[in-house]
């Protein structure tokens, strides 16, 4: 089993590369090569017997996918982007990396000529208000920024690439990744885990939004329990419709703060400070809320059922399950 | 009030063309320049005292769009495309220019930095099989074409330009133009006007899909009237959801031929002959059949409410109104 992994320095990718040398297996056969592809140099993870390969560079140079291809993978985690925020502020970049490196990877797929599985981290961003209370599965895409727009558009291309045959797709809408570890990044959904990780970590959190903002989360662990699914599903299951919203705990942002006192106490949840942005909030009103996430279910994706257990898992995974203080 | 076309030799482009030479107006304002381009020689029409430039090249060319917008046109009907077949049986043509020419079009306007009207011609092949009975507005696009996933991704580039300010978009997803005058061309859906066109031109004519299949169809009136109204239409009336499913005739082809029938009776509709094709079968079979267009029919947007309006407009429009034999 050969995987390929872009995005390898990002969050997700790191998360999956940690599994990944867990497991030593992906789809039932052992892991033999690790190739690992992101503009910041990604870190080699310790896997004895596993040939691991380094890649640092633009995706979206001229040239840069077919090279990544040479040693044909079995899987490739198609994890690379500008997130949210940047892709909004800055036009050219958001649509280069997100569309043209997307593209570019999948053709260089395409001419290669093997037809792997091709799992690719799509975005619930795709969704754009007005929205019914529930969104079905078949409620259509009108995202309200350029990064929506650019998973869009890579979904359509997945799915017609998979029709043709020249890979396996999979695209899963991520919802909001929650409580993203590390630094605070550019994406705009960002406090939704600033005001639960500053917190902990005994210190103050910006809450930007009012807290009636309905949203739905899943933690680092589901997104690579998804990608792992993903990778190994049996896509005449699946069938022709290829990309997925992901399932998640629907919450408002009321809801996160009771949970982080029911887990961590009050103390902690008067950390978080309110200072409303209109840049944020322009952007995170037109976020979809509430999925029914109906097909991924069936299909074997499962999620967190709580916020409460969203927190846990960011604390025994981030904080060896300690509590600061 | 300046206009430019693409697709400016094509069926639709010809009577569009036709009709502002007709009106020599166009949102209220007299037409002082008209701007045609096509990969093939536009022909141009009669208008005294208007600015007529006739453009031949390849839309998806490096640099081919920006000197069509040296004139800063108000309006642009963006009509330039490969045909489904066509993008199917070659797909770099399709997408080179069917998302790459369109792209390069957006862009040329975006970085003119003029914000012009723009309208363009979408598709119904963004729908793929399975379907609900009628097909509600706000259903998924999921197409089973390239050509459809290439209109889907142009859609979603409307969208999120139009956002931005850069244009102010329009994009009209017609149904089968029919009857389409003229030769056949390599449309998977030729036949929906093949089976009308050449038994009132007293020909033989194949249908190459089962009675049963059931399409929704408008006139090239219709064609045209649709863009008029997109071009006129108020954007803040329209709102961020720029991508508007056409209202139009739902028939089946039993449908289709008892109209035949009755509009120019039994021994014309008997010059049809059944011959299965499986390859426009595929196609044909994953294409929307009933669509509820409520919001553009709220919007204004009009079509024939009967096939047999469809096939007298074309007895009107292309045979003098007079019927053969
Ligand atoms: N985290 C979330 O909440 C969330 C939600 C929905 C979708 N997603 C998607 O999941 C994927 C992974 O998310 P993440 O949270 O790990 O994001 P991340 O920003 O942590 O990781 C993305 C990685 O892509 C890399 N990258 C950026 N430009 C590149 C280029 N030109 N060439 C090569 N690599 C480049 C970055 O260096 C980064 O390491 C992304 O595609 C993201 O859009 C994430
Ligand atoms: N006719 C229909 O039933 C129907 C249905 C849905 C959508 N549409 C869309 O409406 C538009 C017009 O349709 P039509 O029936 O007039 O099609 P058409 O094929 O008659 O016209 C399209 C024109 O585009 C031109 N063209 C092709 N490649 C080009 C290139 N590289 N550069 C410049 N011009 C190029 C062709 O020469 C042709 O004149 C198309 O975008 C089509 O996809 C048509």
């Amino acid at each position: 089993m050969r995987v390929l992994i872009t995005g390898a320095a990002g969050m997700v990718g790191r998360k999956l590369i940690a599994r990944l040398a867990k497991d030593g297996q992906l789809r039932g056969r052992k892991i033999s090569a690790l190739e690992l592809h992101d503009i910041v140099a990604p870190e080699a993870p310790a896997m004895p017997g596993v040939d691991v390969s380094l890649h640092t560079g633009d995706l979206a140079a001229p040239g840069a996918t077919a090279s990544l291809l040479a040693a044909r993978p079995d899987v490739i985690f198609h994890l690379a982007g500008i997130v949210s925020g940047e892709a909004e502020a800055n036009f050219d970049l958001g649509y280069r990396v997100n569309l043209d490196g997307t593209r570019a990877l999948f053709d260089a797929v395409r001419l290669a000529g093997f037809a792997p599985r091709l799992v690719f981290t799509s975005s619930i961003a795709v969704f754009g208000a007005p929205f019914p209370d529930v969104i079905p599965d078949d409620f259509h895409p009108t995202p309200l920024t350029s990064y929506g727009t650019q998973k869009q558009m890579s979904e359509a291309l997945l799915a017609d690439y998979t029709r043709r045959g020249f890979f396996d797709g999979i695209g899963i809408r991520l919802p909001t990744i929650c409580v993203r570890p590390g630094k605070p990044n550019k994406a705009a959904s960002g406090f939704f885990s600033g005001i639960i990780r500053e917190p902990l970590a005994g210190q103050e959190a910006i809450l930007p939004v009012p807290r009636s903002v309905l949203h739905t989360h899943a933690s680092p662990r589901s997104a690579v329990n998804f990608l792992i699914h993903a990778a190994e599903i049996d896509g005449a299951v699946v069938g022709p419709r290829r990309n997925l919203t992901m399932p998640g705990v629907a919450v408002t942002v009321g809801e996160q703060i009771e949970a982080l006192e029911r887990v961590a106490g009050s103390n902690v949840a008067k950390l978080i400070r309110e200072q409303p942005d209109d840049t944020i909030w322009a952007i995170v009103k037109g976020w979809p809320t509430r999925f029914e996430a109906k097909r991924s279910r069936e299909l074997g994706f499962a999620a967190e059922t709580s916020f409460d257990e969203i927190i846990r898992a960011h604390i025994e995974d981030e904080l060896d399950n300690k509590l600061a203080g």
